[in-house]
């Protein structure tokens, strides 16, 4: 699957439409069925490539202490978040990294400004954070529901354009802030048609070891479809930036989803060329000492 | 590799010499030479089996939303703490998987009592926590250096034995608490003579790799290994319970420390006979309702 992931990227400063991007999309040269089989072996191949690459870049960001990885999920409901955690994300080691779902906020974090609660759950230096689900929701549900907005109890708001203008800016400036401080922010939307999407729940239906994950909330939301699918067009819009810009990843096809994210997150911390700690000479001179009083001992 | 893990438990009540637990050990029928091989060979496919029990049993876990799991690991320093992270659980699901290290207390830290900061990071329901050290550092190296101790500014003691006693009784109560709200909790003594940690911690400084892991006083805390000895051994006889048992797992070679803990990790999950969640009559009616819906979206 040799595709350069910057086509994913929504450029920074320009206007993009969802419908222009294909959620089923194959490269151009496995759009026929011939090439599909040969096609999904390899992104197989390169999605176990690249959580071996991401294994040993973990090692490094960890001994680095120096630089963090933040990992943000959006998407609809069933879009493969959850999934996408699972596959890409389950060879690391445990100990540096940290995945945070952000559910409906509790009340001790409504009486926080939005950002609060996800500034908490920040990784910290040498370690990487996947927030399933993050602030994006706070211009995505908290637009799209007046119930969801009327619980964030916020002053008289005179001007509501200003209002999610100034939203979108306190994101990007606080992403900004975080890579400023070293701290790589990569953001995925994982795109899926409403018909993939419908496919996806009568499947949970179905399964009886899935069906109790099921929530009658997921068909309201659904019913919104076309007022989520604006607010996700504005949100790429106004917050894909070039210090965090976002990657609209076509997520139709789990596997094709998540061999493209693999290969983002494991090129993007390749970038960063981190390399093991080197000695300065005092502290070689420290380690000849100990060792000699440690052979002895 | 079939050993009945119970023998490594230390058992409630009873008081324990750590020098009858070896810690090169192998099952009896192993210790030929020309045995080894296959054992080797059946301890990592052990863990293999065990790392995939766990997996599927910690989408269990996730499911049942009712118990969690707490693993607690010490042991000297390169007893492989971090390494047993590393391989029995790299293949869990990190979302779901939180591992904490603990490491000097923050100054807000010691503003608390000792168990706060570890409060703060038990595992939610439905997840799994592991603790790299834990509170048990604190009857350690507070035990074993005054001026850690010192750090801790808590009011005059009388009775320093009394002490000591009510900090093992605190921590026994504490998990007892944590089992009566179905935390499971597990701890693991990594047992390493004093021998094979001169060889690992050589090994370290001669790997360039590895050689800025290396710091000065992990040799000064060597040098009281037989201090640390005496504090490990009261703090496995006073705070194994019937509730939370300590084993004792022999760590001299790495890939039977992994086994062992990788098996009782799975054999404890099982035991709580975890299912997927059953459907009541409303639930299923609801999800009949959803289904005919969704078909006709």
């Amino acid at each position: 699957m040799s595709i350069g992931t910057q086509d994913f990227i929504v450029p920074a400063g320009k206007t993009i439409r969802l419908k222009d991007y294909d959620s089923n999309w194959l490269p151009k040269w496995a759009k026929q069925e011939k090439y599909k089989k040969t096609l999904k072996q390899q992104a197989i191949d390169l999605l176990e490539e690249n959580r071996q690459k991401l294994v040993s870049e973990q090692e490094l960001l960890w001994a680095s202490d120096s630089y963090a990885m933040l990992i943000i999920l959006q998407g609809m409901d069933a879009a493969g978040k959850d999934s996408t955690i699972r596959h890409v994300m389950s060879g690391v080691n445990p100990q540096g990294c940290r995945v945070t779902s952000f559910k409906t906020p509790s009340t001790e974090e409504l009486k926080h400004d939005f950002l609060w609660r996800h500034i908490k759950a920040l990784p910290e230096r040498g370690s990487i954070g996947i927030f399933n689900r993050s602030y994006y929701e706070d211009v995505l549900i908290v637009k799209v529901r007046p119930e969801v907005f009327a619980k964030q109890k916020l002053p008289p708001i005179q001007d509501e354009t200003l209002f999610w203008e100034q939203r979108y800016e306190d994101i990007t400036l606080l992403e900004r802030h975080l890579v400023r401080g070293g701290t790589l922010v990569l953001k995925f939307y994982l795109h899926i048609s409403k018909k993939e999407q419908k496919k996806r729940l009568l499947k949970r239906l179905e399964d009886p070891d899935k069906a109790w994950k099921f929530s009658i909330t997921d068909l309201e939301e659904r019913s919104k479809w076309s007022e989520y699918e604006k607010a996700y067009e504005e949100m790429l819009n106004k917050t894909s930036t070039k210090w965090a810009p976002w990657y609209v990843i076509p997520a139709d096809r789990k596997w094709v989803a998540h061999a493209l994210i693999a290969e983002v997150i494991a090129s993007e911390i390749e970038k960063l060329d981190l390399t093991y700690p080197v000695l300065n000479k005092t502290q070689k001179e420290e380690l000849t000492k100990a060792k000699a009083e440690l052979e002895k001992d």
